[in-house]
């Protein structure tokens, strides 16, 4: 064993810095040998974060140097911001080769934000009936359950028994890589049940399917929002379920693997777009993230002079005392923070629809509480600051008062506006930054400098 | 059928208002049949949901009509905060019932935060090979590979072929409830490789489980850190995984549901800490969520100080054009935004481990042209309005000279600070927010005030 595998194989788990380091060293010497040794023993995933992490220049060697290293499952594994670049860089056997080993969903996956001339040099590359495969899933909405399940099924007749299965498996060559379940169909094909392969493996050869399946089993509709699925899934503890179309037979299942790469995704559009960051990656260059932010900074703009135009009406009232000018931004700042709290778990608890009729009074009026209670710990501190710092008593009372204000009116925004958003057919993570920290902002200068005006002038 | 029982059946799948208020109904009429008619049905993962969002006096009612409906997996399923109450709130007998059917891995998630009275008694309630089980899992560290596997593992000396591995199945009847995995393991009990059941029920009888074994098969130590544990699964898509002592003995097996569950924990985890609340839910009450969001409103209190230090030196400055004070919020909000945007996008490369060695130069750069960008054209369009609004434009000039650097160096600090706490060992998700804001707050407010008072007065 070489040097070289030898640290491969102490390390064979993390695609390290120093791995990439030689990686690129490799590249550089134009060394395949020492290629192949360090990037064969890696996984699928791992080749893919490494493809994303190095620059455009050595990205561009290394595929040259190791294309057919490339195959379906790297391609999977990629960011969708490269993998384009990737396909273009592959030579046509190198694609039809990465792409024929691939399950049905894992194809469409990889196809299904391609623009058609490249989507059809990747059809082309299968054969006939997974192309046929493909295509149905395509003819699916977007984010549906039918984009997310692969066709290749396994499935058996309702009066089957265990000993009828096993040798119906055994004689079949071509099952799926992964499955979890026989599915029990009736003759029109409609799902009536599963059997785990486990209990499958423990029953004797007489015992009948149908004793055997689990309580577990639903079923979802192809045109269902995969987001249901992968909540479902998740809330079930599924591993497998079939997918129905509108006639309720059998087209395809999904297996968990699919559901967690949902979740995954929602959660991380979930924590983006609350802090206002569309869907994008790191690998993304500086003019798509710079057009990404900017909407959102635009509307951060518009939210910032609005609280402008409020100090603006008390010119007057700061010019009589700048000690307000100092001031003012505290509590502004705080009722903000708040907002923001109560906002990011109500949007959570929608999310995870642990936020319903049946609770929503009594968690409306608990962040309420929340601002009370916070609020006037708060207006004593800063009340004391404030007084301290100006030796003025009036202008600590002043921002105290404020600061109960702003935080209770943060607790009250920061939940009514992610649930009006999500009845109005909004994303809540999307919109309720920033309504909240516009009412946070205009409600602390108003409070603040408004009784500022009445008390000290 | 009754008219209960139909509408059930066509909502089964969700917990909807409507269900929830029939529920309440029944629970007000103590009607023990209707309850039994509406909650039997229900999967337990939505009985938890039911729990958590109706009030304390409903559920303490529902509980006295209806604990022996209460099992294992509905414990398992509720939220920290209800659980002790519910348990509580349940006979001893009920409780034994209850914990008796859990795998070892669910009893310890369910008894690893009691105090040790209310723990001695859901031990006391198991029979004593489980308690054995139960009791060394909570002896590994928390958070552990150790505390998430379950310790029924289905395993196979590694010269077994398939038809005796399927016999040895057949004739146990107390096999895991969920398995997809037959372990190999060689006279030490070390795990050498793991067979697929579907694998195993499509090869014939003769075929050796040797020859069957899976490239995807990784072990993890008892002591791993639980969160290294999810992200492999995510990464390298396991079903389960077996669990090895520091001798590489096999101890357990985790499978995906409770790796699943552990990357839903840590995203919420990140959510929250993002917006400056710490862990908790829904179903805390109000001095709980207030004490836990305080610390959090503190740090921002003193950040905003920090900031209207900055203001107070520029007293004179403002006292001389009130102007000053109108806009400077406008600046430092932008640079608050921008700086989470970066800050955001950071802590969550941080966690997918998409920031590494290799690119972090790279997306710093980004960062901070990305700022230099966005930064040119708010500068602009703030400019323009600045000069517009007062008619100075010196005034325009100043607004866009410092939204420029405010923007510059909300990237390199959303950038920089959480990789440097990240290499700190410091949660990035959790202090990055604070830090990031009082930079950009001082330096909005030091460029704008300073550069008026350079160019203005």
């Amino acid at each position: 064993m070489s040097d070289t595998a030898e640290t491969i194989e102490g390390e064979k788990d993390q695609l390290t810095d120093r791995i990439v380091a030689m990686i690129l060293d490799a590249v550089e010497a134009r060394d395949t040998t020492a290629l192949d040794e360090i990037l064969s023993p890696l996984h699928a995933a791992d080749i893919a974060d490494l493809l994303e992490q190095i620059d455009d220049r050595d990205r561009r060697d290394l595929l040259r140097l190791w294309s057919h290293g490339v195959d379906g499952d790297v391609l999977s594994e990629l960011d969708e911001a490269l993998r384009e670049d990737v396909i273009a860089a592959l030579p046509a056997d190198a694609l039809a080769f990465a792409v024929r080993d691939l399950e049905s969903d894992d194809v469409v996956d990889l196809v299904e934000d391609m623009d058609s001339d490249r989507q059809e040099a990747v059809l082309d590359a299968l054969e006939a009936p997974d192309r046929v495969a493909v295509e149905t899933a395509l003819s699916y909405p977007e984010e549906s359950a039918g984009r997310l399940m692969q066709v290749e099924v396994v499935r058996a007749p309702v009066h089957w028994t265990v000993g009828e299965t096993i040798d119906y498996l055994r004689s079949h060559d071509d099952l799926p890589g992964q499955f979890y379940h026989v599915v029990l169909v009736d003759p029109r094909m409609k799902p009536e049940g599963y059997v785990a392969l486990g209990r499958l493996l423990g029953a004797p050869r007489a015992a009948r399917l149908t004793d055997l399946t689990e309580g577990s089993f639903r079923t979802f509709r192809v045109d269902q929002d995969e987001e249901d699925v992968a909540y479902a899934f998740n809330q079930y503890h599924l591993i497998s379920a079939p997918v129905v179309d509108a006639d309720d037979r059998l087209v395809g299942i999904i297996t968990i693997d699919d559901a967690m790469a949902v979740l995954d995704e929602e959660h991380e559009e979930d924590i983006l777009r609350l802090a206002g960051v569309g869907e994008g990656s790191l690998a993304d260059r500086v003019i798509a993230t710079t057009r990404r932010r900017l909407p959102w900074l635009a509307v951060n703009l518009v939210t910032a002079i609005l609280a402008s135009l409020v100090i603006a009406l008390f010119e007057d009232v700061i010019a009589g005392l700048v000690a307000l000018a100092v001031l003012m931004p505290i509590v502004a700042s705080m009722g903000g923070n708040a907002g923001t709290q109560s906002l990011t778990v109500a949007v959570r608890a929608i999310a995870t629809k642990d936020l319903t009729g049946a609770n929503v009074l009594r968690v409306i009026r608990r962040e309420m509480l929340v601002g009370v209670v916070n609020g006037m710990i708060f207006a004593v501190v800063m009340g004391g600051i404030g007084w301290a710092w100006f030796g003025e008593p009036l202008l600590g009372a002043v921002i105290a008062i404020a600061m109960v204000i702003n935080l209770v009116v943060a607790g009250l925004a920061g939940t009514v506006v992610p649930i009006a958003l999500d009845r109005l057919g909004i994303d809540p993570a999307l919109a309720s930054g920033a309504f909240v920290t516009t009412v946070t902002d205009v409600v602390g200068f108003f409070a603040f400098l408004g009784l500022a005006a009445v008390v000290l002038l």
